[in-house]
């Protein structure tokens, strides 16, 4: 059995820079590199791209709504869908044409923050985000929120789908994230972690904060590169992972595209 | 006997507009598309991008520094010419991305400003311009200044380049444009204006401010869109040189590639 | 009987303008300045001031979300009223700065687009931009919507506060404006926009689009200069005022502070 | 003998952060807060207003280019002085703004990056700076440079000045630094940093990298934050001081304003 490990990089910008992309990359096995709306400059989104490729890592773009201040987290109304596509054309568009320097394929598109939370929720914005994937490229693999509207988009469209879980974030019923602002949204314990984690690999399903479970196939999980304890959670979850006999590999190889 | 009239269109951002786009479509024949750095974003390249295919007038990249305050004319310092390939890689690949959409050949890349100056005076900065061009697509065209350092990396790397020449700019002995800051620097009577492109373009060569000729081809003539009285300025152009037996025809086809 | 006439100015940034400042500044009373968030900068700021005093209109802050790209129009959630008063503590402090040096008095503030909007609803929000206001100069005016969040809080902070209807839009039965997206919410014809702030003066109440008069003291009418025929609509508005009785004030002379 | 240890403080935006300015804080005398231009944001700066205040460390204004992307490091030609001038007066306001919330006063400004470097060398750009601290209050400290263009500018205007060496950077013989670009130029091991430090501070005079000395009063040393080790660098150049009876007090106190 095999699942793919995708992680956040190259969430730098100028002078700045955030997480810790180097030990990261020896562990995650997928990599959504931000764009320059939210985070990423043309220089780190390169650099980015050249250490994925140099580390086996496969690379995938992250748009954003454009809000360097807010990190893309903030939502933002009154965007019509059609607007929304254009921005995301724009980002993974420069992101390809980088990647062709660098040498390294992009084989995925997942929506960062704000954007990838109103996706989820409001079907013509998921059809938008994926009709600028397929415009793009039809090969390119449309990172998910099992049984949400992102889902529901990639089949419609036709796109090679990666279903995703996140390996510290609690669940609701209907299968979205619990808002950061409430307690216990954000799972800090990497054994509890590590072990839900692989309860829902093994078991095929979300395991929600209630204990509901929602049956779904797993293609990729997620964990955050910029919070404390990142890469040691990483690293626990592949040992975990292993132990089991599940294997971490490339999205793409994971969904055998 | 055929030459290009391009302008510079899509210098919108957000709310604002510059240049009577709608006008100029109908009269130039290549049209430079900003991408974003300096003006430009995804709602406005697009619109230009489809307005360009309807009009068929042939659509290129106008990348610039990362400088929307100052509309990419300040010369900024200290940026390495493989920075600034990044920077070109990332607003061309947005472009072409938005174009694929708007299903609108994207066929040149001209710089814009400062990194365009720049870039004619610094080895260096050409070729990496020229590299990133190349990248991405070998058949793009480089638009160029005759004699200068941008011709001499196209011609170096096998671009096809354009010639070009500036209708309202005076020039320097050494084929440089005089400073905007310099009297006499941009002519604004649109009589002397179109004899002197007619002038350049009989005798195949760029006529300076002192009178001295330096032949070259001239494959096409640039016209600002953003100076009052620009778009009678680019009708007479296409009058007189009509009356000659010039025709205007797309960049492409003057290069014939 | 004397009223203000306030009308958004300086909403340039670098080479762009939007509306017909030099006009519009011969008929309104009052000029609402962008301070850089959502339009404006630090040369068409000064610029804007000193025009502004130059022709005796009273100048004032225009605070907005950080969003050029949307023109301080996209609200924009997750911002927590202390972050807000804040950015707005910024963008007036540094007009305050730029009214030192063009020696124009600033002597009001009114928030501009979604950050109004959502200050009218919300009372946290309201008050937070009351607080600002209060910290830096207990006696500038803030500008309000009536029977709304932004005059309980002015009222509560006591802070002079300037009542304030728009002359070119419909208003719903609570007092808040008719959405944009909505038919009727603006009124375009001089004729009825005219009629009815003369009405609106007269009667001293919010007429709403229903018919449901609203009663309130008003100060200050809200004409904007960017759309077509703005300047002309205003030159109305102050003839039929004239001719009624009513003649345009500043608003600190409106109020009598 | 007191003499005031300065420190560039505030430097994060949004989500990012530089330098450790918590432990800073504990030994510099005098912080130069980024203002929102190459760095900081309005949240940022209340924190670091608000932390100065509680550590008794003296706050100024650090001022830049528009330049987010270069963090104000890149020289950006083409301004002119007089609004150069503009841009400092909104920067400072706007911490001005802030600083009255926060309860802190504001009693220094220091040009950033590039900016301050053209000042030094440029008589008309050190006085449209000089012009506008004294636009906001004549009684702002001007941080200089011993025998350049900053400190001409700051006594032709009558500004109080502190004059400043740097700690870790090499000295040309004309009182400049060395550029960044050429070896030797940054000094890296505490104990020669020091040493040096001290006996500028003895001589006073600024050292040369030749030996050169050039007599000067010397009000303020600067130390780096966001250098690998600064603040222990910090720290040493403290007990150093001490040890040599030189006290750091902050730079109001050492000019006696």
């Amino acid at each position: 059995m095999i699942v793919d490990l995708n992680c956040d990089m190259g969430e730098g910008f100028g002078v700045y820079r955030l997480g810790d992309d180097a030990e990261m990359l020896t562990v995650a096995t997928s990599a959504n590199i931000a764009c320059g709306f939210h985070a990423g400059d043309p220089l780190v989104m390169h650099e980015t791209l050249s250490r994925a490729a140099a580390n086996g890592v496969q690379a995938g773009a992250h748009p954003s709504f454009l809000d360097l201040w807010g990190f893309g987290r903030r939502p933002i109304q009154g965007e019509r869908p059609a607007d929304i596509e254009k921005a995301v054309l724009y980002q993974v568009g420069a992101l390809l044409a980088l990647a062709q320097d660098a040498g390294c394929p992009v084989r995925h598109v997942k929506t960062h923050g704000a954007m990838g939370n109103m996706a989820n929720e409001d079907a013509d914005l998921a059809l938008a985000v994926a009709r600028a994937i397929r415009t793009l490229d039809r090969d390119l693999i449309f990172v998910v929120m099992p049984g949400l509207e992102t889902e529901k988009a990639g089949e419609k469209l036709g796109l090679p789908i990666a279903r995703e879980i996140y390996a510290d974030r609690a669940y609701a019923d209907d299968g979205t994230l619990v808002s950061r602002k409430l307690p216990g949204a954000v799972l800090h314990d990497p054994d509890s972690v590590s072990e839900r984690v692989a309860r829902m690999l093994e078991d095929g399903a979300i395991i929600c904060l209630s204990g509901r479970r929602i049956p779904t196939r797993i293609d990729t999980v997620c964990v955050h590169g910029d919070t404390p304890g990142a890469v040691a959670m990483a690293h626990r979850l592949r040992d975990d992972c292993a132990a089991k006999g599940i294997a971490l590999r490339p999205m793409a190889e994971v969904l055998g595209v």
